[in-house]
């Protein structure tokens, strides 16, 4: 973060054209499967271009490309990630959601994929791409309090556990996306949570 | 599979023994992060025993790796998942599975992270995982199926859909075992699809 405060536009732009073309170069192949060597090649940048903008070397730039990624998945659920606090808004997130998957190359999602793929490689990242999923569940937490707090749902609704439950069911159905190759399970998966946070709904 | 079948009953445990002691050192470092070199060492093998019991190599080797840990997973959560035609079942599987992963000393689930890894990498084992992800589904949809014959969901309830919830709700919160390192986005995802299923329910 210091690093990048000190670049010039210039540098910070071609930093950023290093991190999206990663990001790219990661999601089709996995952090395993990308070299520095391939984002070099991909990015035509020298490695000790690289290095210049990422002194940390590849941890660093995956570190990078999990913000890059976490800030696209969460912007692309704008506006409804932020005002989740009525039905008309969950079903308009359950829809974007839908549609900002759908409009991708690839299936399943970056952020669980770099979950999944550093927990056992990358502690330090890993914890990253945990901090991102957190902030990115505490938008669906945040909703449901406020739906309690409004009345629309039950008093003994708890917020924490719900959220989890959307959110467990998004990351299952986008990872079932990929196995599939299809919407279906994402679909399938948005509207069962639906169904789970209606249930709780304060009735009368 | 006819390797398999022309072993000796010695070559056949040292095979199984093989699998097995990889089958661990991929859930720790991912397939990406575990050489052949790696496997040898783990199981005190020789290279050249290895290619004898997998002439295709590690692609091989995982595809082993992956049919051994679906055979455990599915294993586990026996007898519930052969029989989920009653709500008690479905509670009993719902603790089958909270046991099975809550005494693992990994987070996670192997399948699934097997399936986010291999996609990008190894086109022919990503399709033998999400054979085994089918088949595992198949016991849920089944399940619902006959379920509904029996009058026990609605006439409208479609089984298909229902199972790929439940099952996208199972992946999910394994996948945010790992990351938060807790049981309860597991806990939170089952019990929501259950809710879910029991909005499904015939009434009356």
């Amino acid at each position: 973060m210091t690093a990048t405060a000190k670049l010039t536009p210039k540098g910070a732009a071609t930093r950023a054209r290093i991190v999206a073309s990663g990001a790219d170069l990661v999601l089709a192949r996995g952090v395993g499967g990308t070299s520095l060597d391939d984002i070099c090649t991909g990015t035509a940048t020298s490695k000790s271009q690289l290095f210049h903008y990422f002194p940390g070397g590849k941890s660093e730039l995956v570190g990078a490309i999990a913000a890059f990624q976490s800030e696209r998945v969460l912007r692309a659920q704008q506006p409804f990630l932020g005002e989740l606090d009525s039905w008309a808004a969950w079903q308009g997130w359950r829809d974007a959601v839908l549609a900002h998957y759908g409009s991708q190359r690839h299936w399943g999602c970056p952020i669980g994929a770099l979950a999944t793929e550093l927990i056992g490689n990358d502690p330090e990242r890993a914890a990253d791409v945990a901090r991102h999923m957190d902030h990115w569940r505490g938008y669906l937490r945040a909703g449901l309090s406020r739906m309690r707090d409004a009345g629309l749902l039950r008093a003994d609704a708890d917020p924490d556990t719900l959220a989890l439950s959307v959110f467990a069911a998004l990351h299952g159905g986008l990872l079932l996306t990929q196995t599939m190759r299809s919407l279906k399970p994402l679909e399938a998966a948005l509207d069962g949570a639906l169904t789970t946070l209606r249930a709780a709904a304060a009735t009368g």
